[in-house]
């Protein structure tokens, strides 16, 4: 089972793992660094973490651009900081002025609250392949949530238009709307209405504010009753005003969300997911790794490139074999046995 | 080996396979529409058509928006058809004018083209999950390219920016700049040097074109010499002027790819990574019928739900198992034979 260089490796991760859980957000930052690298490492580390996972506060905060979220999502920040729970923020939204200012630096994006140890920020860069963003951000989130902190933040782009689908992180998902922005009712009509559990209107300042609240409430009144109805809370993340009211908001629906069961249903639902993943990864791994050891994984490829197998039968083929307990060796020299 | 109901299934795949090789536009759209939805009856019927795919020349188009793809793209196919070859068009950028307009309908963005019986269209709309974006992309390449289609024209976003990585799925990566965009030269400068195969500066009757075409020219002499210099072709999409050159630029390219050995090279790539994610799927889709069947699979996923085990570990476990020919019974049941 232990294979050579195990035992240091195992106590590299136990290392780190005790630093992250004392506190120490460079132990944390490295991880997620790790995770968006996709470095075996931090699956050492992960495994070790589990223990800690499902107690933080998942928000997931979307909306269209020019909303405000990134503005929301700082004095939501300050907020939750001035009544006691540490947070966590999470910018995964490549438009996003969080992530896109990476340049800046993050003190200057968080002001005062780039000093405050109970606030933890970081942002993904999503260069290069997307494909394992939506791993990386959930690995990201339980590596927050193991770490101790009580709120977590994900900043992600609009529903339906992300491979990082927010309502699979999230707890609970806000989304955040703004006056004359125009096309922000129909796009909730197009599918927000489904995904959000509160609303925010952002900019309650401005002309408008007053009716885009009032025409949410009306489309939530039209459909059938349910047990959970989205809150619509205006107010400006500019000024501050309003943004206690969301928290409390928030607060509710978790509240929810505990009481209905609904809380534990997500964790088992994201456990399902996370073992299905894992496991897919590691049975294809091992595969791989017995197809190349006995030879034949190469020749299986030049049959598919000269056309001579297709792909979709012997995938199958092979599948059968190696979960039987045969060689996966070319056909003839065994077959029978596989099937 | 065949389960029940496989036979009509597979007689009706061989007839929808018929309908798409004797040309019939609507099988191929159809088709393509089940892949989108990842119907199991796309793959009964890409494999049908295994053994014709490898023909096409796949042309990726990117770059960044407002340099005018879409329109380039609707040039090099009016080009193309009037020379003869037949032509698909698969749009996957959702913020391009050909995909963000699928309300007005192809006919009035393709003009006389969508009439023409040698040129198919189809736009991916992204919506929901991008996760599977890239491999309905590939299927969809491989359905154009087996229906017949001699050159195969797929507009992506930016290199970088999109899933669907376009110089997996491309022979030939065609970038597409323009002057006065501002950011173009930079966002040549950051990345598209390495993937771009041929330049086209489009817009050649607005000042600065000349210049951009320059300044791309001398990036590309500061390189290392390369066994292919990409040419950088100036033209007008609008007016057509150029078009022609660009389309001799390509197959000069397509020729290099032959004659370099680099064609079958990309071919054997290709069915590795399609070889490969098959498998996968395969090998997960029967070891969670075998743990479902044995009504182990649930308890994992509480054991992990409440913390007791950690799911990198019980994937390694599980994974051991069941490519072993051992039961993957809880722990304690059989574990010895296992491992």
């Amino acid at each position: 089972m232990a294979s050579a260089g195990a035992e240091p490796a195992r106590r590299a991760a136990e290392g780190w793992a005790e630093r992250l859980l004392a506190g120490e957000k460079r132990a944390l930052a490295r991880l997620i660094t790790l995770i968006e690298e996709r470095d075996p490492a931090a699956s050492d580390v992960l495994r070790l973490l589990h223990p800690r996972v499902g107690q933080a506060h998942v928000v997931g905060v979307t909306g269209a651009a020019g909303a405000g979220k990134s503005t929301l999502i700082t004095a939501l920040a300050r907020e939750l900081r001035a009544r006691g729970p540490s947070v966590a923020v999470l910018a995964v939204d490549p438009s996003s002025p969080l992530t896109g200012g990476a340049l800046l630096g993050d003190r200057i994006r968080l002001g005062d609250l780039s000093t405050d140890p109970g606030l933890f920020f970081r942002s993904f860069a999503s260069r290069g392949h997307l494909g394992g963003l939506s791993r990386a951000v959930a690995d990201a989130v339980r590596a927050v949530d193991a770490a101790g902190y009580q709120a977590v933040l994900v900043e992600t782009v609009g529903a339906g238009q992300s491979e990082v689908e927010v309502s699979e992180l999230a707890h609970t998902t806000l989304v955040v709307l703004a006056p004359n922005l125009g096309d922000d009712v129909q796009a909730a009509k197009a599918g927000l209405l489904e995904v959000a559990d509160v609303f925010a209107v952002n900019k309650a300042d401005l002309p408008g504010a007053r009716e885009t609240a009032g025409e949410i409430r009306a489309m939530l009144g039209l459909g059938p009753a349910r047990p959970w109805t989205p809150p619509v809370v205006e107010l400006s993340a500019r000024t501050g005003e309003g943004v206690a009211g969301l928290l409390e908001a928030l607060e509710r629906h978790r509240d929810f969300l505990v009481a209905s069961g609904r809380w534990g249903e997500k964790l088992r639902r994201s456990a399902a997911h996370q073992l299905r993943d894992l496991l897919g990864e590691e049975l294809l791994r091992a595969a791989l790794a017995r197809l190349e050891a006995e030879g034949s994984w190469q020749a299986w490829v030049e049959a598919v490139a000269r056309r001579e197998r297709d792909p979709y039968t012997l995938s199958e083929e092979l599948a059968r074999r190696l979960l039987a307990g045969a060689t996966g060796r070319p056909r003839g020299e065994g077959e029978a046995r596989g099937l």
